[in-house]
């Protein structure tokens, strides 16, 4: 049994060399600035992607999201001084256009909004529309955790899954993310699509010549394969089956129809492909203030409580350490933190031609 | 492929007789008046219960838990008044203490609350303690849509499930109901449990001398099983493995501990059994306002349009038909309210002997 707890952002060997966060966060952030991205936007922007890097969250970080972004705002697909407008509004909600900006951008201002509201109403949900990709979930949930609050995000996207018995592209992988704060144990940051696997790990498979879980993908005509070169002319498969189509429909009628956009299935087909049109992403965040039900202190030493029960239950013949969702990313962080970001070195070669483009050096190694 | 959408909840197949809703309804109402319980928190506890019974969701109809919650009244466990109290309160969330009465009862409180809440600040949040098994979920999510709101229910449970890489039953099935409004479509109504499957299904394979799927379900250290004589001794496996782990997790967390409860590992073993202490359910309760998105009868057809879409979608090898989550139940419930609820015979010697105890008679047939 596979107790890896592996995330699906396994990426593929190769030669690395190491950056700091710090060098990174600079050079993505003068890149937004450089195509028109003000400074705060651009700052924020670069702190997120660089922060799904150092959580080893690499395929919603600089690599493969920095260059396409800063494509699309150039051949003017995403406005890089986006109007965000309130489209409406109530004590505890708030509906946002987001003028077709950065989904960084947008998201941080739907979930800034989301905690201020939840700080005064217990609880809150803004959604909003006329997005863009806002890379990783975990980014705009965990922003609830300093203000001892549970965070909530989630999106729609590019379709790349069936409803449950289908064989045509309908539904995102449609990601959710909760953060729910704790104290010196940590927090617990579930950040899941709610598909089976990635694209990212069958095009791994592909690479390395090995059969895909049965229960991962379908071939062209909707049937279970192992094949990855089969899977790629398919799709992936929901998460248990009928439950992950079951959970996507909800996130994307959330994130899609709620909002005002549209689901995945309307969406500009695969984000970091079709240049034809904006992506007209929607996306949703919760807040809810832990303060509304019991004082925030007794709560995380509640939450330190039973992050300490599972980590000392007893474990399954084969598995070596029980962990938290969310612990492997955190661990992530503090050690490249220190240590730095690897990159492989065909990343580092785009990105630097990339900055040559722009005028902004690609930072030296550590 | 199973492409069959079968929710867990299959019953073993046996001699059947078959019985109005309407008799059901009157004759479990009547049975919670006999211990106490006021007419009103009666007929609702009663409703929810039969409810699940029409739609098909027997595991949570009258069969298993009407004799388990009478009897838990008549000894003390549950409180057939109960006092329920408001602890906490904001303008969009609300901490309830069930004072250990039925969990019906105190749901039923907290989903009212929680639309009204919604109504007016558009979106609410409403947690329970001390509370009690309150049935299927989909019965309080669904509440809101009659209000044009999107319903929330989660809650924690019997211990059923290991953390993922454990091996010891720590997690309840978390189940989790997401209810959506639509118009002539029917409405999106997501109920699932976040274990791979059902202890019920285990049973009944091991009746049928069939095989489980690899995913359903552990051995006794640990190690996933085909045999349904080992899984018995073992545990459930979470829905999708480390996924299935994570959204139980958080569920427990919003549950038990954010209502200053517990979560499933301390909770007075299976709830069925364990008749040495109350159960000290915890759950929880969201409602948001679609008005405060969009005009609802705009977002309803919205809704009718995805579901059009994906019924019209074209279909994997084998499948004959995609269902909406809540499908295959809408369209039992509409059958079984014309052509009545079939109840197994030992069901219906079981349920008469009790209606005799309390001095009320089992109903005639259809």
């Amino acid at each position: 049994m596979a107790k890896t707890n592996t995330p699906g952002h396994m990426s593929v060997a190769g030669q690395k060399k190491t950056y700091s966060a710090e060098s990174l966060r600079s050079f993505t952030a003068s890149a937004f600035e450089k195509v028109g991205v003000p400074p705060e936007d651009a700052a924020l922007a670069a702190a997120s992607l660089v922060e799904a890097d150092l959580r080893g969250v690499e395929t919603h970080g600089i690599s493969h999201y920095l260059p396409l972004h800063i494509k699309r705002i150039k051949i003017g697909l995403v406005e890089p001084r986006a109007n965000i407008v309130i489209k409406r509004e109530r004590p505890s909600t708030v509906l946002l256009d987001g003028g077709n900006g950065l989904g960084q951008v947008i998201a941080g201002r739907a979930m800034r909004m989301a905690i201020e509201k939840a700080a005064h109403t217990g609880a809150a949900f803004v959604g909003i529309t006329n997005s863009n990709h806002f890379g990783a979930c975990a980014y705009w949930s965990m922003m609830a955790l300093p203000h001892d609050q549970i965070g909530i995000a989630m999106t729609n996207g590019s379709k790349l899954t069936a409803p449950w018995g289908g064989r045509q592209a309908m539904l995102g992988t449609a990601p959710i993310s909760v953060a729910i704060p704790g104290d010196r144990e940590g927090s617990v940051v579930l950040d899941m699509a709610t598909t089976a696997t990635t694209k990212g790990r069958v095009l791994l498979y592909d690479k390395r010549n090995l059969r895909l879980d049965p229960t991962w993908a379908l071939d062209a005509i909707g049937r279970p394969t192992t094949d990855p070169k089969e899977a790629l002319q398919g799709l992936l498969q929901p998460v248990g089956g009928y439950k992950g189509y079951g959970l996507a429909l909800v996130i994307e009628l959330l994130s899609g129809i709620l909002t005002g956009g549209d689901w995945s299935y309307h969406l500009g087909g695969p984000l970091a492909e079709d240049f034809s049109r904006p992506t007209g992403v929607g996306s949703c965040f919760g807040a809810i203030a832990v303060d509304a039900y019991m004082e925030p202190d007794e709560f995380k030493a509640q939450v330190d409580r039973v992050i300490r029960e599972i980590h000392e239950s007893p474990r399954a013949e084969g598995c070596e350490r029980i962990y938290m969702p969310g612990e492997i990313e955190a661990e992530c962080k503090a050690r490249r933190e220190t240590e730095g970001i690897p990159l492989d070195t065909d990343v580092v070669k785009r990105l630097t031609d990339m900055g040559d483009d722009l005028g902004v050096p690609f930072p030296a190694e550590m």
